[in-house]
């Protein structure tokens, strides 16, 4: 058992109540005694979300790099490995470590399954290394080494002892021919050299006294969809025939026409019946008339709460028909979580201690000072049955995942306890691995930030309102080059049923497909809000950064098949993304230079496959400029040509060097989504050179 | 008590050895759940080195500032504490965190006595202020607030009960005030509102769901000269009369020569008796004669090893006069502990298993392959007997502490074991907090930091080598911006007897002269070695970057009144750091920008004081330049002219702007050391102006 090197700094907590000569004292010399031979100091592992309190995040089939300090007295060699398995496991799975300058070392692991998995760092002192050097620069100034050879020839010995098989009948034998005095030295220095000795006794190390950083870390393996998805979202009451309300069998039809755009996941906003109470009319107004739809979000009725469908909407059998089309057509079906309720959820009765009761005996309403919605209850956290609250919303999870639903957008979880997400979710993540969960959480960068630790798999973030290039860059550098990378997977939306950003309000056309092109090039999650989107709806109600009649508050009846539809760019950019591996990652995102603020550049790179991108980011001018590369960083040969193909507008160009020209008209197509071609074919490619 | 957030990862331990449904997870879902009332996460406590695995390091009197990230869900509003307490006291003692932009929090406290303290953060939602927040919005909206006032009133009488004296008066009184339906609502929004009334919620917050960082941090506070010293090398052999060897009373009649140079600590090469077996002759030759002094780093002879005191230098009282009259003088005495043992150290004979045998019987010899050193047999620290011999090192600094040492600098610390390291000093500074320990490790930089954080109080550093503005500027960047400055600190060294820099051998005066302001200024530590230094000796061993006829093998005859001496420039600038507060730091060292990579500027500011340097690094040439000072986070008015006296010269500068003019002889002084006065009189300074 390895002596463990952690972040626990060793203290005194039992001193905290007892007198100054105490037992802590001791207890704290015992454990410096306990690692009194293991030389090596394991730090600083990587990664470790907060010092290791959270998982960090991979999907199924990354390659996992795992960095660490190994820090050793004097000249000793040392060597380490990555230990890693499922949680659960009883047996540790081992990657060797590699130096990497300045003591650092590195190794990496592909994890096979989705689940949990912990990892660790063990490092040892490698004293067969260090008598090897230390031989090769004695016997290279010619002095004796003939006790060296027998100390050496003890090493492999014991070395022998320790394993078995081949190796240790291999061993023997060199252990044997090193302290052979009979032999001459020369020959027995070359033996001792071999590198086939080395490796074997590299692969058979004394790790009696080696250190292990402990605790272990953890780490969240997602399914790739945790990684690489496009979202669509789709109110299906909006799909009935002539403006009549919708239900999930109409919604069913459109299920081609998302499928054909490319997306991966069909998103609902929620499902569930509808309060009557202080309903919301159209554009958002108080007292709502008869037959106004009231807001999806204003959840409960007496027909049933967050384990119920809408009436108007089907039947739970019509809904689990729905997923089961939707998945035919290689869709997931994400539904919304929203943890409040109308004054008419039957929550509201059953469970009446689950909300804050105010000093007239009402229930408090949601609020944001001095904002009232007093169509929705929060939930009390501070319940005195808080444990039966938590296990009830728990409970709504498992029934629609029950149903066949494998992914959730959960509501503003950013006002809910923190503290019940990392259970929730973890209870559901143990049974169900497979499950993701977008936090729908616009606020303060920490709070988001806190979501993603706690174990929300993607996250909604500031994209919406980035626009300039230095915006973008910046964001992007906070998410891929900071911790954030390690837990945070952002979900880039250009807009959702809240937000109407100013820059689509005004942008027209160019604006749209600029928006789109960043949010599914610069992420590999991205999500549209529909048919708003590719209809280019870009009307506010006057004041907000809203929709003008809101299908949050009122059915809206879509000409889907109109001719300004984007919908084809938009099948054709997702389309791009499942061929292109290098879209398929968020952090390997790289911005290069241009000389106009206009032009954003940016690359991406995953093995073989190279993605240039660049946008035009003013909807209203046409803009040229010069794009600068770092072609080194690229793979790409600066004496040759190398051939950029438009996957959006399928011309082709040869470029040359790191600077070459380049204009975008949005009034055409403000983008170029190029493949690199890393050289082009010359004369010696011509199949009848030479 | 509060719930405990901390930086293990919740995991499973247990799960490693059962089955994958495991006490594991139960464990882990009981841990989440006692956390389920605790709604603020306490996260990235600073400082915290290594994740808090190793204490951080101040000196008594500091005000150690603490920062951590508070999150709490929605809305709420949080507050917090940094508790703080020596190691082994029962009580926490508070200090209020207040808040930073972006959720971040700090706060500080002052550790009034050296020793080991501990320190952490403790937060909680803070219900009266989200209230109060939540009534004046409401209020200034003109809505109606009574059943807010109720709620107010509640909140303000359970705090009432939870305190008791005035508070607890004082708070009932306001519960009655603001529940009482007879006054007007306008008045008891007006109390509700009071500052006093706020004050008086936020001392007595209601904390029986606040979360604390756990484990406690580790917070290591030493005596202000482990931050502010001036060390002077010096072996005492050389000071006898005639060329004879020096005895330790010969040496303490230099102690006044020192003391008025300004140093704080006299430091001795090893004091031991010399072994005899492999002894070194002058200039490192091998076969010493019967007359040759020998290496004091080759400890130990007949008559004894790291307890005795070599006979040529006298006695062990002669010793204890000696601290004594350095105390006297104001010096600090620091011995040097070199843990390796000459052929002839009783413990070769005594101890036989601390020492590692080879095949053929003898031991094993230092060696950094293929140099061999046959004089010094290093401890084998895997040693059978390693405890046995830890104890009897440890014993080594317990006696000499016992003699009145309080200062040790450690030769060659990073090849003996790391973990020796972290118990020895430990267990020292447990019962001796006052000791200060000076690594001399010139190593790669994560082994010279690892010996800093596992506790040794100063350490030798890479500036002796550092002569570009750039390189100077970046390493003191590594020291102070980065988490080194929380563990390590640097005493800055010209010259020791082991480094004669090339360019003290080739720089003359000039260079001498800059290594002096630049070692003393840029770091509040520094040490030289003398009478080489300041008597400018600079002749290498040839082909080597150390000097020749070293007194590490020989004695010397120095001519300490010389005229070119450098002591009075040395006593200046100890003087002056000793009169400027701004020096007595180094992490307080900013740069500023130069136009001729020659000249090197930077200041430190410590409260009201300002310290202003400018070194021409070229010891060859005059150069001339303009200096640019960012005046605002100077301090200084843009708009007014600023006085520089140099402290150095004694010339007086009138400076306006932030552009200035500087030129710097070697031959004459190649540096200034300004204090700055920031405002210069004006008319209405004078007297009689009205």
């Amino acid at each position: 058992m390895p002596g463990l090197d952690g972040p626990h700094p060793i203290t005194s907590t039992q001193a905290t109540v007892g007198n100054r000569t105490a037992p802590a004292d001791r207890s704290r010399e015992a454990q410096l005694l306990e690692m009194g031979l293991r030389r090596v100091l394991v730090e600083k592992v990587a990664p470790a979300v907060d010092c290791g309190r959270h998982p960090a995040k991979r999907t199924v089939g990354d390659r996992v790099v795992v960095e660490a300090d190994l820090v050793a007295d004097g000249h000793e060699k040392v060597a380490g490995a990555v230990l890693y398995r499922p949680r659960g496991e009883p047996t540790w799975r081992e990657a060797p470590l590699e130096p990497l300058p300045n003591d650092r070392w590195r190794g990496a692991f592909v994890p096979d399954r989705i689940g949990r998995w912990e990892y660790t760092v063990e490092a040892w002192v490698d004293t067969f290394a260090t008598w090897r050097d230390g031989l090769h620069k004695k016997a290279d100034a010619g002095q004796d080494v003939h006790l060296e050879l027998l100390e050496g020839a003890e090493l492999v010995h014991r070395a022998a002892e320790r394993t078995s098989g081949e190796d240790a009948e291999a061993l023997s034998e060199v252990a044997r021919a090193l302290s052979d005095e009979e032999v001459d030295a020369a020959v027995r220095v070359e033996v001792a050299l071999d590198a086939a000795l080395a490796a074997r006794m590299h692969h058979n190390p004394d790790r009696t006294d080696a250190t292990r950083h402990d605790p272990p870390l953890a780490l969240v393996v997602d399914p790739v969809r945790a990684r690489f998805s496009a979202w669509y979202e789709l109110f299906p009451r909006s799909s009935g025939p002539n403006g009549a309300h919708g239900t999930l069998a109409d919604a069913a039809e459109l299920i081609p026409y998302v499928a054909e755009m490319g997306f991966d996941v069909l998103y609902l906003p929620p499902i569930h019946p509808i309060g009557r109470t202080h309903r919301k009319g159209p554009n958002n107004t108080l007292g709502a008339g008869p037959d106004d739809v009231g807001c999806p979000w204003a959840i409960g009725a007496a027909e049933g709460g967050h384990k119920a469908v809408h009436p108007e909407l089907g039947t739970l059998d019509d809904f689990r028909r729905f997923v089961r089309r939707a998945n035919e057509a290689g869709l997931e079906v994400a539904i919304d979580i929203a943890f409040q309720a109308s004054p008419d959820h039957p929550w509201v009765k059953e469970h009446p201690e689950w909300f804050r009761r105010r000093p007239d005996g009402t229930i408090q309403y949601a609020e944001n000072p001095p904002k009232k919605y007093q169509d929705v209850y929060p939930f009390d956290f501070d319940s005195k049955d808080w444990r039966g609250l938590w296990e009830e919303l728990l409970s709504v999870f498992l029934f629609w995942i029950d149903q066949g639903v494998r992914t959730f957008r959960v509501d503003n979880p950013h006002t809910k306890s923190l503290r019940f997400w990392e259970w929730c979710i973890d209870r559901i993540k143990s049974e169900h691995p497979d499950v993701v969960f977008l936090s729908e959480a616009f606020t303060r960068p920490k709070l988001m930030y806190a979501l993603a630790k706690l174990g929300f798999t993607q996250s909604y973030t500031y994209f919406t309102w980035r626009t300039t290039r230095h915006e973008l860059a910046e964001y992007l550098a906070e998410l891929t080059r900071t911790e954030a990378r390690e837990f945070f997977r952002p979900n880039f939306w250009p807009n959702t049923p809240d937000i109407l950003p100013e820059h689509l309000q005004h942008g027209g056309r160019g604006a749209f497909l600029s928006r789109l092109v960043l949010a599914s090039t610069l992420s590999s999650s991205w999500g549209m809000y529909g048919p708003a989107f590719e209809l280019m709806e870009r009307v506010p109600r006057p004041g907000a950064e809203e929709y003008v009649d809101n299908e949050k508050y009122q059915l809206r009846d879509w000409d889907l098949e109109a001719d300004h539809s984007l919908r084809h760019v938009v099948a054709r950019i997702n389309r791009i993304r499942r061929d292109r591996p290098a879209l398929q990652h968020t952090d390997n995102v790289r911005f290069h230079a241009t000389d106009n603020d206009e032009l954003i550049c940016y690359s991406k790179q995953w093995e073989d496959d190279l993605v240039l991108v660049v946008v035009n980011l003013d909807p209203h001018h046409r803009h040229s400029g010069w794009v600068e590369l770092d072609l080194r960083s690229l793979g790409v040969d600066p004496e040759h040509p190398y051939l950029l193909h438009d996957l959006l507008g399928d011309a082709r160009y040869v470029w040359h060097g790191p600077r070459n020209f380049v204009e975008l008209d949005p009034h055409v197509m403000p983008a170029h989504v190029f493949e690199v071609r890393r050289r082009t074919r010359t004369e010696v490619d011509f199949d009848y050179f030479e």
